[in-house]
This record gives structure tokens, sequence and C-alpha cells, in this order.
């Protein structure tokens, strides 16, 4: 079996695999404002790459669809070859990041039901805001489409949210990477704490990648994704 | 009767009239980037009120409704008092202006079907777009409302554009604003060169106020406002 290079984003590598399958790399990369700031956060994809599988699972097992077959080792994630649409779909229960820079909304707000929103992956143009009218317009998704995708947002969010709470931790926000195989929708890319935020519940301790984003040194990053991942594992 | 002012935005003042009416009185204030570029333009408050009248009749006797009752004076409007909600809501039948710098877009990029926008009216934080989850979230509409005020948008494109055609006009783009009237959401505002993008067919001469907003003098943006209004007298 030959495995080739298919691709290369941010924080992962894309390689060929058996039929309909792919394997994704998890690099140990990690990045904040675009791509504009970039590090080597030594087994970062490692740590990633498990907690994602962690949520594959757990998202599975509810029967959610999603891209995960199995490991291929500890980095590697054995996926279906989905034909990804380069949309960031985000659903925010408590507002933080950047809606409170962009509309009236303070940090902290409370969201229910909780705000969806597709965001164009572009970093060139700071990843601009769509809407159905545009998601049409660039085929990337129908209104159709668009408002399944909302449907199984809100879906992902209930099992998330009440594993999360169990832990002790309230989640914030968090992205979702949608791809088509065949007709259907399916849940890909990751789901890890550079694409949710997680803060501690009671003292609002952040656990996610705005510690990086407001620059904690690597150690302490490093902790605390290795801390989710072991609190994540006691209760999934 | 008493007359009573009851507010001002940039462009307009409004006072209290017979039960259930308001005076909306144009200006001759002109502005651009939220504000931050404002002059006087003698006149100019009469030809945006002429001009508005002139496409509210228009889309009145074609069924659509709006606050239009009838003129007061020559530059003073007598219109329904509605609850205005504060988004603008955008049509755009050609790319120019904002979306070409927020997304991939092309200037000239025709958008078939038309592209809607709604933006929240807040200048401080540059009129920011609004999905239908945040319409909801910020009580401004709801998804069922959002979804009629588009019906409305393109009834309205399709009368106006026909109409613009004829004078040997392209209509790129307009903007309306909302308002309630008891459970119905009726167009309200204004509806002039200050609000939608014309360019002359076969040149692309530029009649709106993107004159202003690209730096030509005020007697080059006054003859265009009054030569917009007798080729649309002619046609309407």
């Amino acid at each position: 079996m030959e495995i080739a290079k298919l691709g290369e984003g941010k924080t992962k590598e894309v390689y060929s695999f058996e039929d309909g399958k792919v394997l994704l790399k998890y690099k140990d990369s990690i990045t904040a404002g675009d791509g504009a700031k970039s590090d080597i956060l030594d087994g970062k994809g490692i740590l990633n790459a498990q907690t994602s599988a962690l949520f594959f699972r757990l998202l599975e097992r509810k029967g959610i669809e999603t891209h995960y077959i199995g490991m291929y080792d500890e980095r590697t994630m054995i996926a279906k070859s989905l034909k990804m649409i380069p949309v960031e779909v985000v659903l925010r229960n408590i507002a933080a990041g950047s809606i409170v820079k962009r509309l009236p909304i303070k940090d902290g707000e409370v969201f229910n039901p909780p705000i969806i929103e597709f965001f164009l992956k572009d970093d060139s143009r700071h990843d601009p805001m769509l809407n159905y009218s545009h998601l049409e317009y660039f085929k990337l998704m129908s209104k159709k489409e668009a408002e399944e995708v909302e449907e199984i947002m809100i879906k992902v969010n209930a099992v998330m949210k009440e594993t999360i709470d169990k832990a002790g931790l309230d989640l914030y926000d968090f992205k979702l990477e949608f791809g088509r195989l065949g007709d259907k929708l399916i849940i890909g890319d990751e789901i890890s704490l550079d694409s949710m935020r997680i803060r501690e519940k009671g003292t609002g301790r952040i656990l996610d990648k705005d510690l990086y984003r407001k620059g904690s040194d690597m150690g302490t990053v490093k902790k605390s994704y290795t801390e989710f991942l072991t609190r994540m594992e006691r209760v999934i």
C-alpha cells in the first residue's frame, strides 16, 4: 500500500490510505491569529489526536456520524475520506473571543439557545462570517444543508456539554468542520482544545488555546492540554 | 396640533404628527464611513425626500406596503409611525463596496439570485453583519420574520430593477430598513442615492453616494442626485 501526502494544514497532514480512507497526522504546531502567531509544542499533536479520538468515539456512540474510524498510531487517525467544505461552524453557549469584539455582547453572556455562526476558512481575510446567502453563492452549502448542519451542531453540543459538565468544566464554544461523503454531511477535522473554549467551573480558569493566544508559556499550555485529556478520559 | 421632535439621525429628523403618523424631515447632511466623513450639501434633503417618495409610491402601487403616506413639504414626508428595527437589510445584484473587501468576490461580480445581508446599525462597531441566530438573540427579528423580510427584498428588487433599467441605469445594490406596525413588518426609512448604488449602463458612470465616498466635489454629487431624480421621474 502506497501512502502519499495529500495535503497539509496549519496543524495536520493528510495522507492517502486504504480505499475511501485517509490518515490524519496531528502536528505539534500551535497557531493563533489566522496563522500570524505560530510555535511548536512538543507532544501537542499526540494530545490533540487523543482528545479528538475521545470525542469522535463519544459522538459515534450517541449516533452522530463522524469521519473517525480508528487510530493508526498515537498521533495519526484513520478517517473516512471526505470532500471537506472550507467552512468553520461555530456554536457558542457562552460569549468569549471574537463575538464580543464584533457585536454588542459582553464576555460571559449566556446564549440560550446557542448562537451558531459560519465562517469562510480564509486566513488572508481573517475568516469572514457567512450567511446562508453567501454559503449558497459560493456553492459551499445549500440553505437546507446549512440548516441540517445547525441541527447536528445542536446535537453535538448536547452530548459534549453534558460530558464536559461532568468533568467540572464549562463548554463555552466549539468549532466543527464538515465534509461530504456522497450526499451526506459528516463531521471531519478535529475536536480538541484548539477548536473549543473550556473553562473550569467556579474558578473560570482557562484550559483551551486562549492560554496560547493570551501569551502563556508553552509549559502551561501543555500542562493544560494534558489535564483536559485526563479529566475527559475519566468521564467519557 | 403639537409637533415635537422625537429623534434625529445622521440624515433625517423625526417629528410627532397626527395619531399614528410622524413627519420625516430629510436633512442636507451627507455622511460616509459610519459618520466619520460628514458634509452639508445644500438641497440634498429635498432631492432625497423627492426620490424616496417616488420609490415609495411606486412600491405602494405594486402592492408592497411602505410607511409612506404623503408629503408635508418638499423635504418632509408624512409617514406611518413604525417601531423601527435597528437593522440594515442589503440586497446585492452586482458586487461593489464592502462585500468585495470582506469576501473573495470581485467588483462587478453578478449575483443571481441576489445576495441578501443583515447588518446591525451600530456605527461604533462599523455595522457588523448579523445572521438569523444573532437577529433572534438580540430580539430584532425571528428567523421567520427574517425570511419574510428577504421575500419583501426580492419583490422590491424586481420592481426597482425593472424601473431603473428603463432609465438606462443598473441597480447594483440597495438597503432598506424595516419597522413594526402591530405584527406587520413594513418598509420605513428612505430609498435614495444614499441607500443604493446606481451605475449608468454601458459607461459604468457612478450616480450614487459612492461619488461622495470617493471624494467627488459637492457640485458633482448634487448634479448626479438631481440627474437621477429627473431620469426616474421620466420612467416612474
